[in-house]
């Protein structure tokens, strides 16, 4: 009687479980389209990232893109592959919204969603730490701040980093999501 | 009848996957270790770098130290900061290895895994883009490469970061190895 008693009180809280794991399921889906734009935005921003300076005073015409810097080309390819994994990745999120108990999928996304964090993150601080360098130099190692000159390539070049921070919060909260989904089956 | 067969089943799938998740928390245990020796070693290494150089033609003396550019102290930070978090942390995995079944505890775990990843690979790979800096320089901002004068200085910034990436290698490891034992409760 008593292990019936368990097991009945075990179906409840399975039953009770499945529409908050379709409430995170369907958070999953959102927040995951709010990080596809975030990335893909900032990936678009730098990506286009060109300004020409021209000088009268000289024939010498200066110009500054993206891919000047290496770090700026990681930071773009690394926010295009996130974007483009966060696409594929809709299809796991919806396949979850529908069979709340699956789980061998969902320890796949922790894995999938851990290594495009560790990504995400590697490229849009590799970025930051060059846009410091533009923006305030280093007298030390003599390297000059090149703001100065370039004023509207550093403002967009810093812009572009907000989009990739707010994916990295994303992530964290995705994975905290799925863990705490995990746990409730 | 049926009830009853269920739950012996789910009861000996309960039994069979308690060594299975006691091997695993002893497996997260040494990797927590392993991480503390490299993000400790990492921070130990690039904490101490400084280098004087002394020209006899001028009295003027050049001097690298990691906190002239402060995204090596920031790795320094990062890689302290991480490593306390691991000791601090060495005492939930000692519990998980003796309660095989916690979840809210792993969950917890997780959470801060992934902050930690995101706070260590943040670190290292601003400090990896310095690096790349001091060693090919950039023509196109004027920065020159660093490492020709500073040779050794170099060479020590450029080893240091090997712990801090072989520590986002094992975040990435400790957070699917918790999903998985999460999943198998």
């Amino acid at each position: 009687m008593k292990g019936g008693a368990l097991e009945m009180g075990s179906e409840v809280a399975k039953k009770g479980s499945a529409p908050v794991n379709k409430v995170a399921a369907v958070v999953d889906f959102f927040l995951r389209i709010v990080a596809i734009i975030a990335t893909l935005g900032s990936a678009i921003a730098m990506g286009t990232t060109n300004e020409t300076l021209s000088f009268f005073t000289q024939f010498i015409r200066f110009r500054a893109k993206f891919n000047d810097l290496p770090m700026f080309t990681f930071f773009v390819v690394a926010n295009s592959i996130v974007s483009a994994y966060l696409v594929l990745s809709l299809a796991l999120s919806i396949f979850h919204i529908m069979r709340t108990r699956a789980h061998a999928s969902r320890i796949l996304l922790i894995f999938f969603d851990t290594g495009m964090l560790a990504l995400l993150t590697a490229g849009a601080s590799a970025a930051a730490a060059i846009v410091y360098l533009a923006h305030k130099g280093n007298t030390r190692a003599n390297w000059f701040a090149i703001c100065q000159q370039f004023n509207s390539f550093c403002e967009r070049i810093s812009g572009s980093l907000i989009g990739s921070f707010g994916g990295i919060i994303i992530f964290v909260v995705l994975i905290l999501l799925s863990a705490v989904t995990l746990s409730r089956r």
